[in-house]
């Protein structure tokens, strides 16, 4: 999947991933009101927005990007009905031929993240049938519990060809509360990007490994000495756009070949259409003002990768 | 309800959660074929034959204990008919009387956490309508993202006066990669601790706060100084039985006066019935033997606390 997913990169000339987080307050009112008509509302009638507001965004970007990252908590919060919403979209995209990213953050101990890791990226049996539940191609993983929590989520992606991207330094203002703390004079964070760059040196696809991290566009120089760390990790890069992260922030992240990292952008792409660069495109066209969002991303990434 | 826990844990004299962490191969082959042969070898069919598992210890022990602790992995690895039956379990526990630990183990940056405290602490609102999707009376939180990951569950426990705890020590072998790291000659699990302390303080029942912490039975000795170090907060102590942990090593977490922790047991519990000591039971009356092994549990810890 990693080799997909870097093939793609190549072929778009897009290293941008589309983050599919949709809040009940981003989908236009047109698409509500369609929804709670068929379904009240109901947990069920927010989901049925938040699915078609999603494909409608990803019918319109799908062509221009090689991944999206659904954020699986703006679909657990309405429930059981939110996450049929969320598999609904993972299938989708993935019949459009885009790799999907599930941003579900999740780590436990060993016996739990196997089941984790089964439900997500690979099967589960059920007497004498295997089923593949939410199938996503990639995850995010926390890694607070270390090595024995992280291991189940490699051992399922050797098996199926699947990836990880485990939460090394993240964008939140906050983060550097605990990863940043001075271990042997060096950030908490560094220690856990020699994990992963160990993990990622003995799980390779062709050029880069299947265990990538997050690193948030937001802490630039941080970017840059992980980009060094983990030199055969792919390193997802959120906190670009409404987080603050700019495009030239983000050279840090990528190889001199412009590889190695890859940018998501979540509200400022979904949620364009409410913002005064795309306006124009009113509430009606909000899959236009997206797919708008995505060319100028593309653009500005471009423009400082020279 | 961290006040409705502790009466609870007073009234039943029994500091014990029951984990409901159904591994399908835990569930006896009567149960697994009725629901097989009302739903197939079906995901649902997993779903149905988990939620009956559940449903027969719940009523087998339900008047013995405080709580239970539902870990969400072991029903999300059967996808959304997993989900329904974690939805299921967490209301019928409720409807018993049962505070419920949802063990969910989420944590992300600020408007990410707030969706996840919101779908399992809160309420989303849906047009004009407000719905609880999964309503669980505590959650389990990861705080590797730091405090504006933690910072919207704490206030949706304001709100809707629920709890949380904390992962600060696990139960798990390689807990300590990172958890043990020293910042400035202390490691990081208490640093994480003094946090918990803090947000604990702030944030009191009667006696205890309602921001507890997790710190694993397998750590007596780091159990110890974190009871100091958190002296407001409730201590969940997972790892006991399976994982090693035994009930004199478990006095640590207490206060003089036998409160203060709340000892999880799963797999010794829910499975009982595959031990030798409970094999006379049979798997006909798996709900019996796991009565028995909370009797046994009740009994080890009471005698440790003298």
């Amino acid at each position: 999947m990693i080799d997909k997913l870097m093939g793609k990169i190549q072929k778009t000339g897009a290293p941008i991933v589309v983050g599919l987080d949709p809040m009940l307050s981003y989908v236009p009112e047109q698409v509500q009101k369609k929804a709670f008509a068929e379904y009240g509302e109901t947990l069920a009638g927010a989901a049925e927005a938040i699915w078609q507001f999603n494909k409608e965004i990803v019918d319109k970007t799908w062509d221009l990007v090689p991944a999206v990252k659904p954020q699986i908590a703006m679909y657990e919060q309405f429930g059981v009905e939110g996450l049929r919403a969320y598999e609904k979209t993972v299938k989708y995209c993935k019949k459009k031929g885009l790799v999907v990213i599930g941003d579900i953050k999740r780590g436990d101990i060993g016996s739990t993240s196997a089941a984790y890791a089964a439900g997500h990226l690979g099967r589960v049996q059920v007497g004498s049938k295997t089923y593949a539940p939410f199938d996503e191609d990639f995850a995010t993983v926390n890694p607070y519990l270390g090595s024995d929590g992280v291991k189940p989520f490699i051992e399922v992606c050797k098996q199926e060809k699947k990836g990880l991207f485990i939460l090394v330094k993240t964008s939140n203002p906050s983060s550097g509360e605990f990863q940043d703390q001075l271990v042997e004079g060096r950030p908490l964070y560094e220690l856990v990007g020699e994990k992963v760059a160990q993990w990622g040196a003995e799980h390779m696809g062709e050029s880069y490994s299947y265990i990538g991290a997050v690193v948030g566009a937001t802490y630039p120089e941080m970017g840059r000495a992980l980009r060094k760390i983990m030199p055969r990790s792919l390193i997802l890069v959120p906190g670009y756009g409404a987080q603050g992260g700019k495009g030239k922030d983000l050279v840090h992240f990528f190889d001199k070949d412009g590889l190695g990292a890859i940018v998501n952008s979540s509200r400022g792409i979904i949620a364009a259409y409410k913002q005064e660069a795309y306006e124009k495109f009113g509430p009606e066209n909000f899959g236009d003002a997206s797919r708008a969002a995505v060319e100028a991303m593309i653009a500005d990434i471009r423009s400082a990768l020279g």
